[in-house]
């Protein structure tokens, strides 16, 4: 368990002008462009792929690439070395960094580059996992829940899956077994990973090298962003061994090169059915980007109150504004008439070919209208829901803390092993910013007053006859969570001993109650009919047009493929590559456009005519930010870390005319790893002279 | 001119519970309810009141009400002295006691209280209105623009109407002449109004005391806020004789009781068409709440950093959560799909009668075609005209200044009297709040940067190699406009002194070249074509449904009626009354519950069973706060300061189960003046004892 937050949304550059009336989705997944498409290692259309582009890939292939693919928190990457070196995003080992640093080294401002291998760090609470098995799960995962609703329905999956995840792992912990949803419950697979949990940092460069452009250029191109980071696997304090390594290539593609990227993309929903894109378009993102941005405002204006508000904030500020523009993005798409009339089409294509199969109907009925009626229940309950149990804390960690020990304590049915585990990751250390702290507390409270009124019940006992601002203040002086060994200790105790030893135990104890059963309504009267009526909308799918389809993303291994290729938008070309020239042409001196120290102080040495980043038409989405892009040889030549603008609506649909990746070079890191953070060990490792 | 904003949206409290599912609104115009509407003087359904409610209402009760009735910025009130005494809000009155207020005085929290009139203050710009003469001048307005379009239609239309003007009022300086639109350019009426520009503060409670229950408790009830003030006019350093005022009635009304209000509804958009509500729903609308939640989390944090940020910014802050609660409540109503379906009803009925009609679409055509045209334009000009024009300077009071003296020193046609009513106006003593104004504008420079994109050339202009933080900075820091001797020198500088005498006039005439240009294409190619088809609309209604229509609201004295009655929702019943001895109860000690000093300290004297606020049916929008509350015998009862939650999609339609007007009685600011903040001088002018 980590307190990081999941950073399944890439990173990326992009302006908020409107996108739209562009958007030519395929009307039926039979007509499907050759990019589109997050497929499964399992499901990877082979012939298709190289008929279309004279490559050779065959199972073998996949095989080495999926042996080579890493599975982190919240992002991908890839062993590019036989001594379990990992490529990743800069952005991917942020979080790291951040917490690796102290008011007198700041890895996050001036980079992490140890000249041995002995400096390098632990990163707390980071694994890494690479994909070993997949076996199909589908009919023990349906049958489960067969003729159960509501709590019953979620009570019985859950222990089938429990069961297939204990049988297949047992209690080792070098292996993570876990059981993943395919096209929205249309197949259920037991993945297996192979898991390291000593994971060391080994390269981060400048956060001005990385994200240069900060928030204005995230999901623009042209981009000039290192955005790249090593970590290392260790198991038994040596370094994994790693022989199925991806080769480094530190050539550039040529425009029109096939590439792959092999991932986790987080979550799509291109799936869903109307009136579920209704109810977030109409209230779940809507109320999500008017919380988000007042939290904006409130940590941009405590990060200009001086330079370590600024150092502890820009993580988080930096997560926040990445993830607005994901969410500003998909509204962008809802919103668009043209966008949802091509989603309403072929809704209505699918229904008419069910209409017309009796049979089908038979055995299916109506999902569409039961994820209607679901969606009533939804919007009735989504606010408290939101406020009391999936966003409580405002992303405080000390508050997830308090929650994580509370519900563990309430939990009477915990193994030993599992209360041994909650000690142990208690007990890292991990940096606590107070002042963030209650400014996440103070606005979670004061917009949970706001949303569900003065007057709610649960409102009233949170908050008694305190002010959120004074509440905030003290429970955050208050509390000893900050102190790994008194959360240590804490993991012990009864919900008594945690509600007397501390007020913000003792808040959370008082109210969790109540957050449960709006999260356990929510599961019932949401969670499981959404699940009941998907699976028989895949059915109709698998039914209708065969299993030669793509799943929507559940951040499980996926390999897209495409080519190095700009585009076209309203009469402007964006050509493919930037070269490293670009950066100091690009520089203005001031934020978010100045150059890194290492950039300025090196440029008589860099060569511009380096390919810096470049677009590619791979169809990925957030969580494949770290992901290797591999040419046709299974050569590693960059990793993703962004989409273009266009790339936002791709959360409910894929567009091949617009929709780019956007990639740092291999090039462009061995570039930088020779005259801008001279690293001969790195290099060397990697095979570059 | 005042730099005030216009608070046109009334104080109210409001949960931001989703309010749906309910509404009813009247399927055509001809069965809308009897309490629905904002009625002109000129066309008030006489008959059909006195027949609902056996009431005697004739002309002279409509001239006296009217003679009576107070336009002041933004807000409504009126006379109920013979020496110019004037009832309105306290929310109204606040921005000038904010004004007043020093760091040593604080009038807004401590109230502002004078024991002789000697000791009432002016405040700067405040003006006071009464409305003396209707004149219809449709003929003309909409001769003018005859064959016309875009700007020429707009200029001709302009040109007229300042010769209306003109003609009415001459240059008599106690008068102001208007053109008023009336059914979205159905009709247009002069409305000529005796003016009085020496208006004083008499009374202001403490904001405690008025605004109790804070942000959460607006656009909510039951409520227990007085939040009423008193304001004087005067004219040659004397109070104004007003025998024309309205009766003071210091006894509550009962359940059921007829009332009227009379004010000034700022704006509503009843009449628009569909094409035109969903721009609103899914550009402008979204856009606005998300960067005004940003602003509202920035002025946040800051109000935390110390007294005086706390009390600079409060009224700032609390006109930012009004109209945010404004504007959520208006996007709930347009996500709300069976308020939709009830406006597609509507528009559709509407169509089908015309046609039906073919001389009528002869004379027509298709203006909900046109409209619909208009709003693609409209959707892509949208951001730069916000962002460079409409919202520039993010709120900042000195760039408004500075926008003002740029515009006038390039408008080489403004007459003498022009210049010197500039420079007079700049020459009035402000308090300006450095800090505030530099939050405002790096809010907006960074907002401009992020929806128009680095890119964009104004946006490059505007920064140069600047960053948001760094240019807000060296503008407010090195600007002499807060200044007002030297703004009164400004006025009378050429674009050229402007740009050499000061950064920040330097920077708005380097960029108000493109401010202006995109400021004129939105009004040729979105206001002017709108207004065409507008009026196509219009004589399709009058057509349709005759002229026994109320206009939408265009901040124009108007009349609503209505019954004072609670309502019920979703099975709560709420009572239309508070009473003093309420506030008590739901006292909690922390803010914004906290007791107000005044009525803490007088606990043991307050008459606890007065009735302190109440709800009636009237159909009111922001801009009718300060309205009195009238009985049927024309005596004042109350003032309007709000509405309840479901009253927020009262823009786009009434709905009279649902919609409820929220007034402080006057038997409440009786008892107050009585016994919490006792007056003598003010209870006998009254009338009193």
């Amino acid at each position: 368990m980590s307190f990081r937050s999941l950073r399944a949304a890439f990173a990326a550059t992009a302006s908020l002008v409107a996108v739209g009336g562009a958007i030519a989705l395929t009307a039926t997944p039979t007509e499907a462009r050759a990019e589109e498409g997050m497929w499964t290692f399992d499901n990877f259309p082979i012939q298709a792929v190289n008929q279309k582009y004279g490559t050779r890939i065959d199972q073998a292939w996949l095989d080495r690439v999926r042996n080579a693919s890493v599975r982190i928190q919240g992002c991908s990457a890839s062993f590019v070395s036989d001594e379990g070196l990992i490529l990743t995003n800069w952005h991917c080992v942020v979080g790291c960094a951040q917490e690796l640093s102290t008011p007198e080294h700041d890895y996050v401002k001036n980079g992490f580059l140890p000249a041995t291998r002995e400096e390098e760090k632990k990163c707390p609470g980071q694994t890494a996992e690479v994909l070993t098995e997949i076996t199909d799960v589908t009919d023990r995962v349906l049958g489960a829940g067969q003729g159960l609703e509501g709590a019953a329905f979620n009570a019985a999956r859950r222990a089938e899956i429990g069961r297939i995840q204990q049988e297949a792992c047992g209690g080792d912990a070098k292996f993570n077994c876990q059981v993943i949803d395919f096209y929205r419950g249309g197949r259920f697979s037991l993945y297996k990973f192979r898991k390291y949990d000593d994971v060391r940092l080994v390269f981060a460069p400048e956060n001005q090298a990385a994200f240069f452009g900060g928030d204005p250029d995230n999901f623009n191109f042209p981009r000039y962003a290192l955005d790249a980071g090593f970590l290392r696997a260790y198991e038994d304090g040596k370094p994994v061994e790693t022989p199925n390594h991806l080769k480094w290539n530190a050539n550039a593609p040529a425009e029109g090169d096939v590439t792959f990227v092999a991932g986790n993309p987080g979550t799509t929903q291109r799936l869903l059915t109307i009136s579920q894109l209704e109810r977030l378009r109409d209230q779940q993102l809507p109320v999500t980007l008017i919380q988000n941005s007042e939290l904006r405002g409130r940590l941009l204006e405590y990060s200009l109150t001086g330079d370590e508000a600024k150092r502890v904030s820009f993580d988080p500020v930096f997560g926040l504004e990445n993830s607005f523009k994901v969410y500003y993005g998909q509204q962008g798409a809802l919103t668009d008439p043209a966008f949802m009339q091509v989603k309403r089409d072929q809704e209505t294509e699918l229904r008419q070919r069910v209409a017309a199969d009796p049979a089908l109907v038979q055995q299916i009925g109506d999902p569409w209208a039961d994820l209607e009626r679901v969606q009533a229940t939804a919007r009735d309950l989504y606010l408290p829901f939101r406020q009391l149990d999936q966003a409580a804390g405002g992303g405080s960690t000390l508050y997830q803390m308090a929650k994580a020990l509370v519900r563990a304590a309430k939990n009477t049915e915990a193994t030993p092993e599992q209360r041994a585990r909650l000690a142990a990751t208690m007990g890292e250390e991990t940096p606590i910013y107070a002042d963030m702290e209650e400014i996440r507390l103070r606005y979670w409270l004061s917009k949970t007053r706001e949303y569900l009124t003065v007057d709610n019940p649960q409102v009233k006992a949170m908050l008694g006859r305190e002010s959120p601002e004074a509440l905030a203040d003290r429970l955050i002086t208050g509390t000893k969570l900050g102190d790994a060994a008194f959360r240590r200790e804490a993991a012990g105790m009864t919900l008594e001993q945690l509600t007397a030893a501390d007020p913000l135990l003792a808040f959370v104890a008082a109210n969790d109650d109540a957050a449960k059963a709006i999260g356990d309504r929510w599961a019932a009267e949401v969670t499981a009919p959404t699940a009941r009526a998907a699976e028989k909308v895949a059915q109709a799918r698998f039914a209708a047009y065969g299993t030669n389809q793509y799943p929507d993303a559940t951040f499980s291994l996926r390999l897209s493929y495409g080519t190095v290729q700009g585009w076209s938008y309203r009469g402007v070309t964006v050509p493919p590559f930037t070269y490293m020239g670009g950066l100091y042409e690009r520089a203005t001196g001031s934020e978010p456009f100045n150059l890194a120290q290492a950039f300025a102080d090196n440029e008589a040495k860099v060569n511009k005519e380096t390919v810096y980043d470049f677009s590619s038409t791979n169809d990925i989405i957030g969580g494949n930010s770290g992901s290797p892009v591999i040419n046709a040889a299974g050569e590693v030549i960059g990793a993703a870390f962004d989409g273009n603008i266009h790339s936002l609506g791709g959360s409910f649909g894929y567009d091949g005319e617009l929709n780019r990746t956007v990639s740092v070079s291999t090039a462009a890191i061995t570039e930088a790893l020779r005259n801008v953070y001279p690293n001969p060990r790195i290099l060397g490792e990697l095979g570059v002279r």
